[in-house]
Order: structure tokens, then sequence, then C-alpha cells
């Protein structure tokens, strides 16, 4: 991995020698229109750096790899014998090998770009051997990075809100950066992960950030222009009062038939502007915006309008199911915060338009380390759905500790709400929409810390193919961000450097999320940060406020009572068999006891240790491995540029002293609290 | 007490129905001088409203009222046979009625001043029957406000740090207000209460404000020409490392000749701007300040200093003792906050020049709603000693709570550390200074809450006089500020409805200091409030900080162990019996058990109770305790300004919700953490 380079940005997992094995070949690229220009030019780019040639169109002579539109009439022998034997379909592409030539064959201009970007994958390997052909097609339609980027610098929230890398890529201080060329990178780094549709701005939509609906949709536009060559589309997170506050009429009821009109008027607008808008983003009633409850209607209703008004334009509203009383009373015990998705959403199931997405969060609660998957997405098979994960590490180390997300992200898609038997999450939203909030900001690493950069690829790998295995993403993104670069900019790196390089990061990397569960919220109970800004310990932060996130900790026990049974029945919102195992105090897995439980210190779990010793083993493991990592990190020094090993090393000696800080707060409150010594008698202070 | 009047501002207790007595008597006034022009003016103005008359110089007329300097040559029979007996002193007068005439003599203007003060509070009563002759003095030769006002607005703490009360009537944004009026009418409302300082930027002093001292010097001059009328000098917060900052020097080390000669010039500037400028106020090594110990100084080195730039013109500095470690590590339990301003001063005593004055909170730590006096105070005698309170409510109630404060200053100035036959705090300052922290702002009742004016009036009546008694001190804010209007801006009121006034605001105020104590931290522990803004509760808010702020509250207890035996050994910084008092766990007082000692929940307090059920019972009694002054309040609405009773009661429905949600936070809190049963049986969530 190299340094920012003088554009002020670093490459990421697309340095130029990622292109080394497509640029050193001979290659024919069949097709026409704006993607098949862009992958043209990615090649052409990639031959003058490192001497092969490019040609377009079916000129016969000598090639090693084909790319090709099914529907250009490519002449026999530059593809072989190779012919897709169904639809590649939107997106999708076939890559095989035959002969000594690589091809890759897409129906659609958008399958060109991804077969491309496989090829990069490859590097060399493209290149050796036959290869029988293989049908890529992503799972999801939608794989898309909800940015929570505000237009005007938010007093509280800043520039990003939940943004721990820097400022926008867009917006700066109320106008947009002006700097495309950042976007466009941006834009080509997606592409070759698998996204396709971006939000542009936060779901919490203020008035400057309302605006870029109507007077100020130009901006929007400009962005737009730059992602649409990798295959973008951009979409817009809306106010719901937006009638009122922009189209001056007294109301923005859902029912009115003037605010029907405004939106269909204001939509047509943005599609002759935007023709291949994406959708509005709509986070209503929740925290404060604006929503159909002030007129006495639902959410349907709501997300209705809105479609209603896109549905002539093949445009789709993300209706975000994250909606609860963030003004409870603490004092009441029946109010269950977990519960309200559910509750909102759930009656409404079959009430949608198809155009409306529900964007539910993986967990009932709010993207905290450890929840288990949202009833939701169960509880609704007549409504398209999208599951949204926080790519933003807002609850998981703020891009300032090392917390690889796939594995959490990997579990949630594979988790089967009905049972072993049935679908799996990823089968829910098979053909639709995996949402993930953007991590990325004007940082020169993009992501603050330069590991993050692994959470953005991973989250678009696993949009395009929700089974992978995120130690084999983890490798993905090893070799193309550092594995060209490892010993220098020029020359590829000795094998022994190279392993060494890919063991270090496996070993910091691979099981950091729980490592980062370790030392924080333990056995699922969530939170205990800071109020506000959320880093950090603080375990009673949130036990007496309206938020609605409590853990009950007493002398004598800790967690949240949501059975059926005597608690506030959310187990009762998941189908069988879960309804049961988080019901019964046996059957519930011990790293989510204490979000459906309230259970003395002493209480065994599977694992044979009582709560109260998980809780020291853990912290104090957790801490020693954070600790471990920073010394595997130290002696890996000669493999990495030595600015960004820097970096890295000031964020692990943050993420040391952060985890320490974790442990002993944690120990601390519950040891004073359960008065249970330490049974190996190290020291809690 | 009547609503803001046109000008934006409220009267407080100054409305003219104040002057009705003197305006409508024959005055005679002897003396030249703009403190004699104030008090003529003072004495016009009354008469010109309410129809008597005042006369300059001997003139040999009937007359009921003669202020006259001692200076000044009375014809016979004008002030009738009364003669001071001694030297009035600087700022002293006597009063004295004989023959018909109220007589007020001073050897100096600002007697003069205070004498006529004196004479509005009496009233009517004034002017009926004999009066032996008083002499009238000040106990401190310095009442100060120092104002913690920016400049420039600050993007944490605002335009007043710790403000409750709106903006600055300073500063706004950067620039002077411009609105002197306002500053001319503080100034008044100020010398009628007796303070005769004022400090005007904040203690912690950013790059604007460090600018006040060179190129902004007119800024304060403009304030200065504005207060010079009421007998109040100003005086500047500044920045120790100035000379850097400000004077391209390339240190601020106290003992280099060219930071001397710096000091010494900028110094020189000031007084020919300011000729009575008053001085340097300095927080050094504090909070992230600047000071003496970045050159391996010390506080002695720093204060010299600028004592010795300003001894020539007779300036002072106030040095801040306000000095520890606000990096702490919470786990380490040898370092005691409380222990730091004795620990870095005491040892400096005899050191600091005749004209530093070390200027000491009144507790050891950060004034709290119940702390032990400071034992700094008993520390150096060698040392000049300011003693310094907060009038502003930043841990009692913000000003949205009413808390008078005379009783919690009465009890510390009239507290003798060397035990009852010793000095006490009031005999330390005698002479010299008693500083307080203004809690006024752009607000139209200058105090957020209109019953909060009471405490900047009652301040200033203390450092004047600081064995007053509280209550009467009450007595004379409500017949100044409500009686002259209570039924109306033109008729004094009837008595009975002054009767009822006065009992209701008895009842709300004069114990709402141990009301505010008994529904927030208990026994002396202090803090538990929000951090940050340091509003509402939360009890661990601070427990795992850097700050020094803990109560170590486990499942068994709950206090701070700071005896010599086996805690951090702060008792040992006072005087027997004190030293002796509160290292004996029997001795004790009950207010301060958890200030000075870790005890069990079951401690039996001298009261009888145990700490728990103290806890609980206080939080109960609190709490109700607002809800019955707001059921008097309510019961009052016909005795007062009917815009005046609305907000009053607007901030008292807040309280009672503050109040509920500390009397439940806390006792959730403990019956969590301790297990043990409200006795009562009342609810506890």
């Amino acid at each position: 991995m190299t340094a920012p380079d003088p554009a002020g940005f670093h490459p990421a997992w697309l340095p130029p020698e990622a292109f080394r094995a497509i640029g050193s070949r001979r290659v024919l690229v069949f097709g026409d229109g704006l993607l098949a220009e862009t992958v043209h030019d990615e090649v052409a780019r990639a031959c003058a750096r490192f001497g092969g040639r490019v040609r377009r169109g079916a000129e016969n002579e000598p090639h090693d790899l084909v790319l090709a539109l099914t529907t250009v009439e490519v002449l026999p022998g530059v593809a072989g014998e190779v012919r897709p034997d169904s639809a590649t379909g939107a997106e999708g592409y076939l890559l095989a090998r035959r002969d000594g030539v690589t091809v890759v064959l897409a129906d659609d201009p958008a399958g060109l770009l991804y077969g491309l970007f496989h090829v990069v994958r490859l590097g060399e390997s493209a290149f050796t051997g036959e290869r029988p052909a293989e049908h890529h097609r992503p799972a999801t339609r939608r794989r898309m990075l909800d940015h929570w980027d505000n237009v005007d610098v938010h007093p509280v929230m800043g520039q990003v809100e939940r943004g721990y890398a820097g400022g926008s890529i867009f917006w700066h201080d109320g106008a947009p950066r002006g700097d495309l060329a950042r976007v466009r990178a941006y834009g080509r780094l997606l592409a070759a992960c698998g996204i396709n549709a971006v939000a542009v701005n936060n779901v919490n939509v203020h008035a400057t950030e309302a605006r870029l609906l109507t007077d100020r949709l130009s901006d929007v536009a400009a962005i737009a222009d730059v992602l649409r060559p990798y295959g973008i589309r951009v979409h817009l997170s809306v106010n719901f009062a937006s009638p009122v506050a922009l189209g001056g009429l007294p109301t923005a009821d859902p029912l009115d038939e003037e605010v029907r009109k405004w939106w269909a008027g204001v939509t047509e607008r943005v599609y002759d502007t935007i023709p291949d808008f994406g959708g509005y983003v709509v986070k209503a009633d929740s925290e404060g915006q604006p929503g159909p409850f002030a007129y006495g209607r639902d959410h349907a209703d709501g997300a209705n309008l809105l479609a209603e008004a896109l549905e002539p334009f093949g445009g789709v509203v993300h209706w975000r199911a994250f909606v609860y009383n963030h003004r409870q009373d603490w004092r009441d015990r029946a109010t269950d915060r977990a519960r309200a998705a559910y509750d909102h959403f759930a009656p409404l199931d079959g009430r949608f338009r198809d155009n409306v997405i529900l964007q539910v969060k993986h967990g009932p609660i709010d993207f905290q380390v450890r929840e288990p998957v949202s009833p939701v997405i169960a509880a609704m098979p007549a409504t398209r759905l999208a599951v949204e994960l926080q790519v933003t590490q807002e609850y998981t180390g703020q891009q300032r500790h090392v917390c690889y997300l796939a594995p959490m992200w990997r579990e949630v898609l594979g988790f089967r709400p009905w049972g072993p038997d049935g679908d799996a999450v990823a089968d829910v939203i098979d053909g639709g929409d995996l949402v993930g909030v953007s991590n990325v900001g004007d940082d020169p690493y993009w992501t603050g810390h330069p590991l993050a950069q692994a959470n953005l690829y991973a989250f678009g790998r696993l949009a395009w193919a929700p089974r992978s295995d995120p130690a084999a993403i983890l490798d993905e993104w090893i070799d193309l961000t550092f594995v060209p670069t490892a010993s220098g900019d020029t020359e590829p790196a000795a094998t022994g450097e190279i392993e060494r390089l890919r063991r270090t990061l496996h070993a910091i990397m691979d099981d950091s999320w729980r490592t980062y569960e370790r030392y924080t919220a333990p056995l699922g109970v969530g939170f205990m940060v800071r109020p506000g800004h959320h880093y950090g310990p603080d375990v009673d932060g949130y036990e007496y406020t309206p938020w609605g996130t409590y853990h009950f900790a007493d002398r004598d026990g800790v967690g949240v009572d949501r059975t059926r049974a005597t608690g506030t029945g959310f187990t009762g919102q998941y189908p069988p068999p879960w309804s049961e195992v988080y019901e019964s105090l046996d059957r519930c897995p011990d790293e989510l006891l204490l979000f459906f439980h309230h259970v003395p210190y002493g209480h065994v779990l599977h694992s044979g240790s009582t709560v109260i010793q998980h809780v020291y083993d853990t912290h104090f493991a957790g801490a020693e491995q954070v600790e471990q990592a920073r010394r595997r990190w130290v002696e890996a020094a000669g493999l990495f540029d030595p600015s960004l090993h820097a970096r890295v090393k000031e964020l692990l000696d943050e993420q040391v002293r952060c985890a320490e800080e974790w442990r002993d707060q944690i120990n601390a409150y519950f040891f004073r609290k359960s008065g249970v010594p330490d049974v190996r008698g190290r020291r809690i202070p």
C-alpha cells in the first residue's frame, strides 16, 4: 500500500500496479456506450503504463483478453468457442479462458465493467491455464451506500454525521466541494467492489440539504454525471415536510391531493435533470425528523406518496424502519426500543407500493457490536426489504480501532430467521438491496484508519455475493491494495514478503470484530458508550436517559428481560424456532444472553463460565489481543509504506489505550456492583 | 417587581419607586468630583419624579436630607450637630438623623454614594424619628465580580462560560456590545449593593481576549469610563503567555529580563489609558491555561512578575489558586484533587509580593452545593487572600432552579478554621477581598431566573458586611425590588399584600439552597452531574474520568476516604480542631461525611438515620419541597407582575421536573447498588 498520491488521496484497492497483468496484454473491447467506454479507458490507461495494447471492435489480430458485449457481433475465433449458455443478466458476466484467450462476455455494459474488475482481481492468474466458463451475477439488485454527509456543517454533528474520516467528499461548508476528481475516483473504487448506488446526503435532512431536491438539484446532477461512467446511480435523502418547507403548501399530509401533485411535479423535474436518478431515501418520524404521523397517517401512506411520484420514472423509495420513541422515560420498563420497528411496520406488510423498499437496520437497536438480527426481516413477506449495515464505525471504534466488520455482516446475512431449514437473510434480500452507511471522507486514506478501507471493500463484495467468506474477501483486498506494491512501487514483491504481509494483516484483522466485542459491552447488552459522540466507555452513560438503551445492572445481576414470560415480549416478534430459543434462558446463545435476559452475575454460560467471570475474562483478553495486534504491526514495519505504517501504529496506540480504558471501566463497574472477585486475581482498579 | 422596562432590561433592586422617599424630600448635596456628581444626579432624578428638590453647596434653606463630604465646609445648622467622631475611612460613611434632618457624611466621595444607597434602602424610615450616629464601613477593601465573559463566542462554552442569562453585557461575537447604557445600569446596581470592582473577561483567556491587554485596550477603557461614576474599577484577566502571543518574545519565563520589561511596558500603557485600572486576574497552569510551570518556575515567580509591573500604579494581581491535575487517572486513588491548591500554594506562603492577592475558591473542589471550607484559607498567614464564590449557579441549578446562595456563603464566611476561639473566614479577608463569579447576562431580568437577582444582591451585601443575616438581606432585596411596586407602579402596596409577598418569597427562597442540596449529591460527596454542561444528574458521569471528582460508590458503601489514617491525608491540611474533627468518623459533620469518609450504606449518621435511608429521605423531601415552592408561587400570582410571575412559574415547572429526575436517578442508583429497600416503602424506579 502506497502513501497518498500527489492528487491528495490514496489509491486504496486500485493502485496502478493492480492493472499490471491486464496492462501488459493485448486486449480487445467490443461494445459501445458510456460503460463500455469506461472499460476501454481503464484498459487503455493500464496498457499505456505496462506496455500492452487495446483495440476497439472486431479486429482480427492476436489477443490475450476479450471484453465483449453479447449484443455485439463478435468474429468467430475472437472469443473462441466461448458463449454464454444463458443470459448473463443485468450486471452479470461470463468469464472463461480457452486456447490462451481470456474472455469476458456480458449482456449489459455494467456486466462488462464488473467483469473487467474481476480480471483485475485475478491478476496474472487470469492469464494462465484454462478456465471453464463461470457465470457471475450479483445477488442483489441494488448495492448501495448511504452518505450521512451534511451540506451545511451541522453545529453538533459536523460535516459528516458519524463520519470519522474528515470532511465530506461531496460537500463543504454549505456548497459542493467542487473536487469532482475525488468523486470520480470514489466511483471507480465503488465499481471495483460492486457498488451501484449512492445516496449523497444525510438521512437527517436539514434546511439546506432539503433544497437539493429543488433549487440545488444541479449540485446532485454534477455528482451523478461523475458517478454514471462507473454504473452508479445517485439517490437523494429528502425531508418529508418538503411540500411545506420548499413548496409553501400548508400541509405535507400524504393523502392531500396538492401534496401528491407537488411531489409528482418535483420528481418529474428531478428526472428531467437526472434521467437515471435512483430515488429517495427517507427517515420519517424518527429522532425528530418529520413524517406522516403529524397528519394522523401511517408509514405506508407516507412511503406510498413518494413511491407514486417516482413510479413513472422507475425510481424507488428507501423508507427507513428506524422509528422509535427517543423520548422514553427510563423509569418505564414496559417500553422496549427493540420492539419499535416491528410494532410500527409489521402490521403494514402488504400495504406498500412495489417501488417502496423498507430499509431495516440489521439489528433491532442501532448498529451495536452484537445484536440479534432484526425480527422485521422475517415479518414482512409482502414488502420489499433492504438490510442496512453501518460501514462507518460509529459503535465499533470510529476508525481509530481496527475492526474488520465483514465477519459480523456475514453472520447477519447467513442468519436463518425461520430456523436451519428456512431461508437466510441473504435469501430475503436476494434480488433486492443491501445498504451500507459509508465510512469515507476527505481523509487522504479515504477512511481515516487505512485498514478501515477493508470494510468498504468488503461491504461491496458481500452485497454482490452475500455468502462470501470474509477471510477470502480480506485476501482479495490485501492482494489488490498491498501486494502489488509491498516492496516498492514498480516491482512485484518477493513471495516470502507477501506471505508475511498477508499473515500480519489476517492476524490483526480477521478476529478484530470479536476482539472489539470482548473489550466493550458484554454478551449483547450493547451501548455503555459515552453519550453524544459514542466513543469510549461510560457504562451508565445512557442508563438514565430517554434513549431506550439500558442494561439494568444492579448488585445482583444485569441484562434486559425481553422474554414473553416476564419481560417486554420482544422474543415473540421472532418466528419459531428463534422465538423459543431466545425466550429460553438455557437455549439463548451466550453472545446474546444479556440482550434477552436479566440474569444473576453467577449465572453459568454455555461456555462454563459465570457471567461475571466472563466479563472479567473477555475484557482482559480483548485488551491483551489489541496489545498483541500492535506488536504484530510493529514487527511488520518493513512491509508497509512508512507513512502508512506510522499512521496505523499511532492508531493502534490509541486503540490499546482505549481498550485498556474499556477493560478497566467495565471490570471496575461490575466488580463494584457485584462484589465478586476475579477468580484469577488480576487487578481490577 | 415590574416587567423589563422599554430599555430592554429590568430595574432589579433599583426601580424608580425605591427613590420615592428621597425624591419627595428637600436635599442638599455638598461635595465635588465625579462620585459626588453621581450622588447629586441620582437625587435630582428622584426629585424630578417625586416632587422634591436638590441643591448643591451650602445654601441656607429648609432641608430634610444632607449628603456631605467631610472635606467640605458645611454651614453650621445644615447638618445640625452631626459630626463624625472619627474618620469614616475610604468608602465609609456616617448616617444620623437629628432635629428632623437626615445626615450622611463621608470623607470620601465613594462613601457618599454608599450612604445615599443606604438611605434608599431605608426608604421612608430614613425620615422618621431620631437616629443616633451610625458609622458604616465595608469589611472588605475589594468587593469584586469576575465575569467569565468571552469576547469571541467560544465553540463549546459560548459567549459567557457558565453563563445562564444569555449573552454578555460587555461583548458580542468578537466585539464590544456597544450598549453602554446597560453597562451603566449594571454599574449602578452594583454600587447599590456595594460592589467596587469588576473583571471584564473570562479567566480562560483565549486569543481574542488576550488582546484586550494591548491593541484592544480601548474596549476595556470604554467600560471603565461607564463604571467609574459608580465607584467601580475594572480589572482584566490576562494570559500568562502574553509576552509570547502578543509580544513576540521567545519565552514567557517570569524570571526572564525581557519578559519583565514587556509586562512593565504593557502595564504602563494600560495605566496611561485607564489611570484607575484595578489590575490583572490570572488563571495559570490550570485546566490547560499557560503558566510558570512551563519554565520550571513556581506560582510565586509567576504572580510576582505581574505584581512587579503593577506595583508602581497601585494595581493588584488576583492569582487564582484553582490549580490541579485535570488529567488524573481515575484508577489512581492516591491523587486527591481536594489536596491540590494547598499542596501547590501553602509552601509558597511569604513569597508573594504585597500586591499579589491569592484568590481561593471557598471549597477545595469546585463550587459544589456542599464542600468544606478550603484549607488554603487557614494556611497562608503571610499572603493576602481573596475568597472566591460562584454567584453564577453552575452547580446549583443554573438559574433555572431557585437556589438562594447567601446562606451557603454566610456559612463559609462564618466558618472558624482554627476552631471556636479563632478567627472566622470573614476575619481572614477583613480589609481584603471577596470575589464572586457574576451571574448576569443580557437577559431582560439580568440573571435569567428573576429570583437569581437576589444572589447578586446578596453577594455585594455580604462582601460589604460578611456577618449579615441572609434572611435580612433577602428582606432588603424584597423591599427594594418588589415592595414599591407590588400593586402597581405608582402607589405603595397595601400592608397585607406586602406581608404575603414577603412570606411567599421567604418560603420559596430562604431554604432553597438546602432544598437543592437535598435532591442532588448527598452528604458532601459532590458532582454526580452530567459531564460538560453540569446540569441534571448523572451519578457516574465523572466517576471514570480524568477530572478527579469521584464518589467511589460500590455495593457496600460510598464516599471518599480523605483521612490521614487510611485515605488521601487531606484532613491533615486543616489546623486543629478540624484536622481531628474531619478525620474522625464519629465527629465529622453529617453534611460532609462522604467528602471525608467512605462508609457502608448502613452507617448511622448523627441524625439517627442510616446513610442509605438518608439518601432516600432527603431526595423524596427535596423534590417535595420544590413542588411546595411551586404551589406557593402559583397561589401568589396576584402579587407579582404577570409576565415575571409567568416566567418564574415556567422555571419552577422545570425545577420540579429536574428535582424529580434527580430524586429518581439518585435513589435508583443507590438502590440498585446497595439493594437496601426504603424503610417507608416509597417507589424507587
